[in-house]
């Protein structure tokens, strides 16, 4: 059932809406007979609705179709009409078409090579245009997969500048910006002018520890628990709305670097489920909050 | 949001479908214009389609509606003829019709509080008509909670005879079972006769340690991970359809009673959680196996 | 190996040391010489020494021994004396004096029942002089096993006062106190006043989420993962050193009613673990961390 | 606190004693002693004694020594002569000379990859003396880490001259051998031969599934956690003890596809840690199971 219609022939396609307005009667069978009316086979769908007062309704609808009976424009301006008279904010995306990835890294490898791994395991689907890092540390690793390296250093470079830089390397190539264990703190205006995903991966269980050297607070408080968080990243320093979080079991035999070993792999998990997520466009954001289809 | 219509007026009321056919185009239209014609707002549906070829469509839908406007015999008639059309097999719950659960456990009592609790708690909804038990070690806790208690031993008593006792108290006031570690094994006859859903809580993570003395078989074979597996009994012993399973870590410093005491835990869990899912009309059984709509 | 002898004749009986000092060559020969000369057998030692410069040494002792051959008095004389050497802080415990453990609990009584059952069951080796709350809705409950149950309401009553009448109840019937979820905030003229170990059960993984309404917190925050924490008290709120945090996964369809259903059985497995260990002598304090020795 | 008595002058050195023997008053006291006698300075010393009667004792037990002061043979003599007295099993290992760990692999290379990473960080204390597999597929990514690789081809050839070649390989130039996903069923006669510890990694919460093609029994059961689980392997295929076992929670959602996906990851924390484990001398082997020190 991995996002195809492969068991039609050939020229069908698959694609999701996600689709976000306010609760109001109707809206399921509205939306379904959409797909219906356009020949379209409903694979996988999902909806959430908060409190019954005042609810917002929230839908993933995952369903294929014959392109050579309604083109992507048709289905885009007759789905935008329905959409206008729900009020409703919606998206859709072709699964053909990979979301175009640019990965941001400092000196740490191990979630930029687990990242790496899972993309020529064809076990994420997107394509990776480009990786950039403040460090050449990373540089052979990449270019051993044939992906373009780009090394942007902060040092007695105005960071400023090297936005600036980054910024016109990925306006217009990428769909969506992953940090990958990246140690520089994106300025406001940065975020702001990209104006697209950033997926970071915090290596604490958020809201505990937020900024710098995590683990180091994890041993000094003495918790019995350690964890890592990826979120969708926000001009409030580790405060944007959580995708993922995984713990492990640590005790007080560990020390700071046994807890950054073990850390490793658990922002290797929190990451890739997060990525995972969203190319596969199950997440929908909400009130600094993420709804994450399964 | 829960299962409740709360925030209309009063006579509302809420509904669940689970629906099961071979997958094919327009179904959710169908069957979400069916509750719209209605007046039925979807609180929340989920989908799942097994295998693309030759598919198998599951859903479980979740919607309030006003009995004023169309009764449960017009509701059920009229989706009677629409799944007709889908050759499809279904059934509706109303919420408000509270399933009842009977009870059969036998000296271990750990499951049977955490589930009186839970019910005394409003936590879990069923009603309890009675608990029946093969020891009179329960009766006072049981009567404490203002339940009727019945004993039916198995000491000296053929077991056929006590089933068929047992069976006429369970038929016509139960809708399912709980063998809440009830350490009797339900002869076929029982089960066919009974002919309504059985869940057990064994203790072992299934399909490791069938039968007899899980964790001492847990501590033999040296394992690092205990569990316990809630499911539904069928004629095979420990081999019906999963509902849920949980684990804890073991190491070598446990004993058989260290195992047993950890495991208490597990076992309620499991068996909560499955309770959970059963009540509110989450689960579909297909071939050995659950769909457990989260 | 149930902290007995029973394997030796009855009269033998089985002692904890708890040991802390700064490491130096020779320290376990020297203490487990001390437990040969006296015809002690070590049934289980721990030790862990923290970094190595300047490090800590912390151990954990378990033997038995003929108190007939050697009693309670020389035993302790005898290793005071070889503790003054090590310049070490040390503790005796002898397992069959098992620990007065006095209950604060207010309306919430998940924990409570969970704990008074195991303690039924002999799961938890304490004994429970009474139950104080400050209201009356748990009374039945705790008096239904046997134990007195005391009301301090603090309703219209000062806090001080009542603080002041707990304080003469606990003073002399009891080595440590359990708040299982207790909602009152003990003074630190209190927690000074009682001198002894208080254990609480925090429904937040800590540090995340301290003081009122964590799961309204982590509602509002949108975490994936919930916890509870089991601490030691200090007069910093929610600061104490910390002994065990267990987690469980939520999602968007959780409200913060559900999040407080399934913190409960959290709140119940982290503070039980904290009990056993603590009860169990199993914990040593340093630098407002916990080592827990398994 | 890394194995290490770097805080002292630079020719100090660890090692690790790990002792079985029947359970008798006095041992640890004799040991310690020994350790004193010769200026050693306990780092880490952990005792697990099976039941009371009839006990085992095991022990690891890590320290600093000078070896100007004592030499590595003196050292062994003395201790053998010790261990005779108490008619213990013993092994030294000292933490300098690093274990020589040959890999076994097939095609998939989840598994080798995560265990070349960790080697390379220096997460993983060993020297790897060369790759084998009887696929040409992991060469060059074996090569590119500067490791030797040698293909032995099962296609055609007979198993037994290709186990033969490989006996010659590994004898004498390695310590233990890693299987990391490899395919092959060793013969009866390779392990007896080899004469040495061999780590399997097994793709299903063993005793469940053992045999080809566990993930697929996993989807056919409808279990709702699949594991991995790392042991020592025997002639009796996947029943040899098991040192660590890790599980993940799937749904019906997942199909074999996706169990393989997130197995992966299960396969390389399970191997990860029993390396460690293995590689830190933390296990003793008894009755076929494992005692892992933490």
């Amino acid at each position: 059932m991995e996002n195809t219609c492969q068991w039609l022939i050939k020229k069908m396609e698959t694609a999701v809406f996600l689709i976000q307005c306010k609760d109001q009667r109707g809206i399921v069978a509205r939306i379904s007979e959409f797909v219906f009316r356009y020949n379209g086979n409903i694979i996988q769908s999902d909806q959430h609705t908060t409190d019954p007062e005042n609810g917002q309704f929230f839908m993933r609808l995952e369903f294929c179709f014959d392109p050579d009976f309604v083109s992507h424009k048709h289905l885009e301006d007759e789905f935008g009409i329905l959409a206008k008279t729900l009020n409703a904010l919606w998206q859709i995306h072709y699964v053909r078409q990979r979301l175009r990835m640019g990965i941001l890294v400092s000196k740490q490898d191990h979630c930029l090579l687990d990242i790496l791994y899972q993309w020529k395991s064809n076990e994420l689907s997107v394509d990776i245009p480009f990786v950039i890092s403040n460090h050449e540390s990373v540089r052979e690793c990449v270019e051993h997969y044939g992906i373009p390296f780009f090394c942007y250093s902060m040092d007695g470079v105005s960071k400023t500048l090297q936005e600036s830089n980054i910024l016109s390397m990925i306006n217009g190539t990428t769909d969506f910006l992953v940090l990958a264990r990246y140690m520089q703190i994106l300025s406001e205006s940065f975020i702001t002018s990209y104006n697209k995903p950033i997926i970071n991966i915090h290596h604490s269980f958020l809201p505990s520890f937020k900024g710098a050297n995590p683990y180091r607070q994890a041993y000094e408080r003495g918790v019995k628990l350690i964890g890592a968080t990826s979120h969708y990243v926000t001009a409030d320093l580790d405060e944007g709305p959580i995708i993922e979080q995984v713990v492990d079991r640590v005790s007080h035999r560990d020390n700071v670097d046994t807890l950054i070993r073990k850390g490793k792999k658990l922002e290797q998990i929190a990451l890739a489920n997060a990525l995972r997520a969203h190319t596969e466009f199950r997440i929908l954001r909400y009130s600094n909050k993420t709804i994450v289809f399964s």
